[in-house]
């Protein structure tokens, strides 16, 4: 029920997925009367799907705290509470963020060692994608957040991309050591000396993300989110230029019905749907929170990330790491310290 | 004597902001002996241009602090020097930022009611320009910083960008209220309720910067730093992409023919070196750092930025602006407190 245009967007999306990957099965909630008329064009969706009725939703202007508090039977909340009793292997939204990851914290329960989870998200680059991580759940983070993020990111970098050493950069103001605000170096500091399932390359810049100077790309929640929609809107703003440019005299329109299909291909590169689909790391569960404002395409990409996620036993991986992990960890810890 | 072609590109750039604006006048400072040759074939540039020899240079590895110390002697110095002395009214160099940030500091000193100046640049963007600060001048800001930065932003949008009452947008990760963190939500609240010459707006997020939906954008330098480069990149992505979209086929070659001039105007109108120029905000001088790499048209335009913001008394309207501010931050600093 969450987003711009739930439930229809939700059960478009789904019906999709759902045509690129048979195997899919869909537990639907939501209030039914508005799911049930939805369903009854789709035949193929409605065999593969369940739907479990609601009326209680949360609102995009809920507070966490509130929607944890009264949201005890939302959709959202059940379809987390899905996942905890093994009904559903993950769950994937388009509503409140804050509020997602703040149930799915409280329902699936952090990992063992993960202090706090991350929200995580392919990024288009030149000859590749990275992912990044945080992008918006964590406001403040210390070193060990940055750590812990660094881990899971490469788990998934190995696990989803199939990179078997993945490389993992810090986002900072500067490649030098002493760049950086404390957190940065001290995770640095942390990274270079511990015994990890990863290769540190040290720290990178903002402009080495679309580049895919490394696998993974580690920052907290703030610069994160900031990056990520700057990005966005540096792409947008290129678009529209593009389309100035193609608009701007008759020749310039002809070049562009010759170049037609090859600005379609271009289009979808581009497409932020490609990239919908902000992963929640660090939750004994996959949480996937999709963009309120997609549309079916954008929300079957998040549906069809939390089926790798899925397929590819990313939870057990990241547990995995971190159990291996935690000794060298603490050890840092103290190393830090002393 | 700074940036990656120095002293040849400086020594073109300053030829070509010359031949813009005749009215210029250069006292180039450096190695003479690598500049006179240069100068031998720029009869215009040699009539304009006095050298001030010195042949010690601030390396770009070098720390501010080393700097500081160290470079007494060095061009950068001297050239600050030559603007604390009037026999220049601003400073542009290609060299290390830090040290130019520290030595202007030093020399030039802090405005009164600024406790610490902040590099600030034009952002292209769609429908106007906006302009962005801080950039990486400062990794930790509070929310006195921010507000500071808010003052200066907006006295040089007015002054040179020409807006009557600039709106300053705070960048951060929501546009609600309760978002972000400590520093972003204090600085809201004093600017809400200051009687300040700018409308705040509120926050801003990441994609604002590219929409200009303020004419002013305030930001940590680390967040600035990060958000300006990942926009770079995403810009050069997106370049990559359309190159290959091109190249992919005959017809998409010969639509690229078509349309190359519009083609040549966009490259024109997302080219970084449109946007060189760095100001060092909040010093009782011009200040101005080009990008280390660019080439003789970027930092043509360094200079013709520094020179515009001489010619429309930038540091005097941002001083009166503090000076009449002085009061209501004050004010603001015991209401925030009590």
């Amino acid at each position: 029920m969450g987003g711009d245009h739930a439930p229809r967007m939700v059960v478009a999306g789904a019906a999709l997925a759902l045509r690129k990957n048979p195997s899919l099965r869909f537990l639907l909630v939501g209030d039914e009367a508005a799911i049930a008329p939805l369903l009854k064009q789709r035949d193929g969706l409605r065999a593969a799907a369940e739907v479990r009725h609601t009326d209680e939703v949360v609102k995009s202007t809920d507070r966490p705290s509130q929607a944890l508090r009264r949201g005890r039977r939302s959709s959202m909340r059940l379809a987390i509470d899905a996942v905890a009793a093994g009904e559903a292997q993950g769950v994937v939204s388009a509503g409140n963020t804050g509020a997602l990851m703040a149930m799915s914290k409280f329902v699936l329960k952090t990992m063992p060692g993960i202090d706090r989870p991350a929200i995580s998200s392919f990024m288009p680059g030149i000859g590749g994608e990275c992912v990044m991580l945080d992008l918006g759940a964590n406001i403040d983070c210390d070193e060990y957040n940055l750590v812990q993020f660094a881990i899971m990111g490469a788990a998934f970098a190995r696990t989803v991309l199939g990179k078997e050493r993945p490389s993992v950069g810090l986002l900072n103001v500067g490649e030098e050591e002493l760049k950086g605000n404390e957190a940065v170096k001290a995770a640095a500091t942390i990274l270079r000396q511990a015994d990890l399932p990863l290769r540190f390359h040290g720290f990178v810049e903002g402009d080495d993300i679309a580049k895919a100077t490394t696998d993974v790309v580690v920052t907290d929640g703030f610069t994160g989110n900031v990056a990520l929609k700057a990005m966005e809107g540096a792409s947008k703003l290129y678009s529209s230029f593009l389309r100035d440019a193609f608009t701007s005299s008759p020749l310039a329109r002809l070049g562009y019905l010759l170049a037609r299909p090859a600005m379609m291909a271009l289009r979808e590169r581009v497409d932020p749907r490609r990239y919908n689909g902000g992963m929640l790391l660090g939750l004994n569960g996959i949480s996937v929170k999709s963009h309120g404002g997609t549309d079916a395409v954008g929300f079957a990409h998040a549906v069809a990330l939390a089926a790798d996620m899925i397929d590819d036993g990313l939870i057990q991986h990241i547990t995995a790491d971190m159990a291996r992990f935690g000794h060298a960890q603490s050890g840092q810890r103290q190393a830090v310290v002393s």
